[in-house]
């Protein structure tokens, strides 16, 4: 645990191998811990480029004179044993050796990683890498990463063994409205592994939620346990690559403990509290959702319609996954009469037809949200009620042969509604402490959108809706629900 | 089939029930007319309204005193008899029921249907719904729809049960680059069913795929054996609603021979040559390839990657979906070293791992699409390289401190690679006649896009990619590529 204060909030770091050549890694690292605007003291270490963006060089790192806490070393793999060296004999704390070539090439290369790796030991420096991108850090502004990224900081760790994964799930995340707590990519794991930095952010309060996209374990058991004691607080989402035999192959080198059957580990990921996903999309989708949404409290799910096939696509979903669709009661249905045609379905789903009444939305999602007999809402076509399409052709209304004045009155009118609709759903949620998704069917809009302070997920489609409504119910012990079979 | 023309290239249209009224259908059904751009003759009909949207109003369909081809009644349901009547009268060929209320509201709305539907069957004319969103056909630039949309024309034809899914499908394909040659929303199917359209595509010269959403199967050998004389020419895709006892209760009363067994009906449309697709993206993932790339002549994938995790998830995808992934030839991995650093993976998924030499990608582009062991290729992060990313943040550059002209001179490079990398894929699509899936791993950046005159599909994620790559190798047949078995 010792120095991962000094990898996640170092007050000094030092690029070895910076440069002002943006044919190099070293360039672009030390360009991106500026972009990143680290607060803490940066010193780039080059032989022969006497200035790197504007900063004073330095030749060598016994150069510096002063403590550094992290070193970020992007020089050739055969530089890096020497310099590990330099870093041990100067006290740096930890390293970042985003250098490849060592264990992933080879035997070579493992026997020089494993060299660097005893003389850090030996030196008390704890390493993240090799062969890594790099990590980002929120409470440091610390992007010691090879993604060029404006990350604004929030409260969601991410642990990849892949580094590109990682870095581009991040990018991802982040125009999705994720805010990330730290990214880290751990590379070779020749030191510090993913189990590390899951203990890491267990009991870092700044974390409220884990993502973690794994190849292979190491140290089975001792992971499982781990991974356990802090699903009981924090939500821990797994992706697992190297599920088949060609993915393994791909994914090299990774055969610990529990490499074998998928079946196998999947479930004993499962029974210590992670929430397994099975694609990118399925990873991003739930970590718009954990924080943002409670999850529910039973299966029972009402289903708010403005058309009937997203009705049956979403119900087939439901039925599916193990969440139940509940028929409506008389009582229900007598005050949804109130607000719909008299054609709407008269059932869960409820179809609200082709009704223009603007209100009926809204007031349906009242009812349904607020009735005790569902545990969660599926919102859809929340965003795409055909006046507010209308807005989006903006000659439409002059076909009305209105006066200007009148119709900028109607063209505010529809505006705002769809920005009432999604604030309603975020006072719902706030109000009866249900999950409530909203699906705006238009790939454009998705993501964590925030309306009146409330920060709520939208989902393209039903079943992307229907998949994150049935994870939240398996992270519901760790966000404070009831336990889960 | 008489009838069909005055459907979807009708020379006259009326709209009965048309209004200047923006809280009415019969508003925005006929500003959707306009906004379309219909170009034959438009007659608005509204017994109290006089000029609507600069248009005359006829109070009556007999007052036009003009031949009518195509009649889209936007009244209320009590009303629709008797206008359908005087449709019959004024020999209109064809309408089209917008109205709800009829069959799926229970035995009454049936009765009524029925009525009418007998009337018009008297009388010689086809019905599309009742309770339908309408047609959109670009042959006549005709958008009887509830939609308001800017529709390009195209070749892509879809045939839905559900009219609101439909109607977004549309919206979200086009935001795609999906361009369609029509859309109609099937309604209640009263008269001409999804069968009828799906002969009327077939035959069609300027359809060249056909995408299906259907919840119900009426007269099961028919629909199977329409569909299996289509897809000797076409590509039929089909989305499927209503496979679980709740999706089929939301779809209503669609009992037709073939709502029996889900699997039964799967292997049933699947014999017939169809694709069947799970949900929604997948249905527009394909869509958006079908007309683009061709289909794999064989199962052997290469998988380019940047970056080594995405090279997993792909593999572990393709194994699962029964694609191969063969491994590299010796002389491949020679080839391959002179482009790569020596710390690539030498395998296959091609993980390139951290080169920064931006014309590597292309090299490696070339050399694996080439290659006769690979029956396409997936070209994971094709759009997301480091140096891109920099571009994306435009104070990056600022920061190596070189004269306003270096820098204008390095973004304007590095701006080209992406462009330059899509072009190639359209290029080199073009020249082995092997399907590249790119995938930008960036979810803005997806659908299809076109580079040099050349347009290829992008999708977000390797497992999308790969999905689409599966469902190519099934739509072979149509394709003009081999049998699949």
């Amino acid at each position: 645990m010792e120095n991962m204060k000094q990898i996640f909030e170092p007050r000094s770091v030092a690029v070895i191998g910076a440069s002002n050549n943006i044919k190099k890694w070293g360039c672009i690292i030390f360009g991106n811990l500026l972009l990143g605007e680290f607060r803490g003291e940066l010193y780039p270490v080059n032989p022969t480029e006497p200035e790197i963006m504007g900063f004073k060089t330095y030749r060598r790192l016994a150069e510096i004179g002063r403590p550094v806490d992290l070193a970020v070393i992007v020089t050739p793999a055969h530089t890096v044993k020497e310099i590990v060296k330099e870093c041990v004999d100067a006290r740096v704390a930890a390293g970042i050796i985003i250098t490849s070539g060592f264990r992933e090439t080879g035997e070579e290369g493992k026997k020089l990683e494993e060299e660097i790796l005893s003389l850090a030991r030996e030196g008390g420096m704890r390493i993240v890498g090799p062969n890594t991108m790099g990590i980002f850090s929120a409470p440091a502004s610390l992007l010691a990463l090879m993604g060029p990224l404006r990350l604004p900081p929030g409260e969601v760790a991410l642990i990849s063994q892949s580094g590109n994964l990682g870095v581009q799930i991040v990018r991802w995340g982040s125009a999705l409205g994720i805010k990330f707590r730290a990214f880290v990519s751990t590379g070779n794991q020749g030191d510090l592994s993913s189990m590390d930095y899951l203990r890491y952010f267990s009991k870092d309060p700044g974390t409220r939620a884990i993502l973690l996209y794994i190849e292979g374990i190491d140290r089975g058991s001792l992971f499982l346990e781990t991974l356990r004691e802090t699903t009981k607080t924090k939500p821990v989402v797994i992706m697992k690559g190297g599920k088949t035999r060609t993915g393994l192959k791909a994914a090299g080198s990774h055969t610990g403990a529990l490499a074998g059957d998928r079946f196998i580990i999947d479930s004993a990921l499962k029974q210590s509290g992670a929430i397994l996903v099975n694609d990118t999309e399925e990873f991003l989708d739930l970590a718009c959702a954990i924080l943002h949404v409670p999850p529910p409290k039973g299966n029972r799910m009402a289903i708010l319609t403005r058309g009937g096939g997203w009705g049956v696509v979403a119900a087939d979903r439901c039925e599916d996954s193990g969440l139940a669709i509940p028929p409506l009661t008389d009582a229900m249905k007598g005050e949804l009469d109130r607000f719909l045609p008299p054609y709407w379905s008269h059932a869960n789903p409820v179809d609200m037809v082709a009704t223009l009444r603007v209100e009926a939305y809204n007031d349906c999602l009242k009812l349904l949200a607020r009735s005790p007999d569902f545990d969660g809402l599926m919102a859809l076509s929340a965003g795409t009620g055909p006046l507010q399409a209308i807005i989006r052709e903006p000659s439409w209304l002059s076909l009305l042969k209105k006066s200007e004045e009148e119709t900028a009155e109607i063209a505010k009118g529809l505006a705002q509604l769809q920005d009432n609709i999604f604030s309603l759903i975020g006072e719902l949620i706030e109000e009866t402490g249900k999950p409530i998704l909203p699906v705006s069917v238009r790939f454009e809009y998705v993501g964590i959108k925030t309306f009146n302070g409330r920060s709520i997920p939208v989902y393209p489609t039903p079943e992307r809706a229907v998949r994150t409504m049935v994870n939240l119910m398996k992270a519901s012990r760790a966000l404070g629900g009831p336990e889960q079979p």
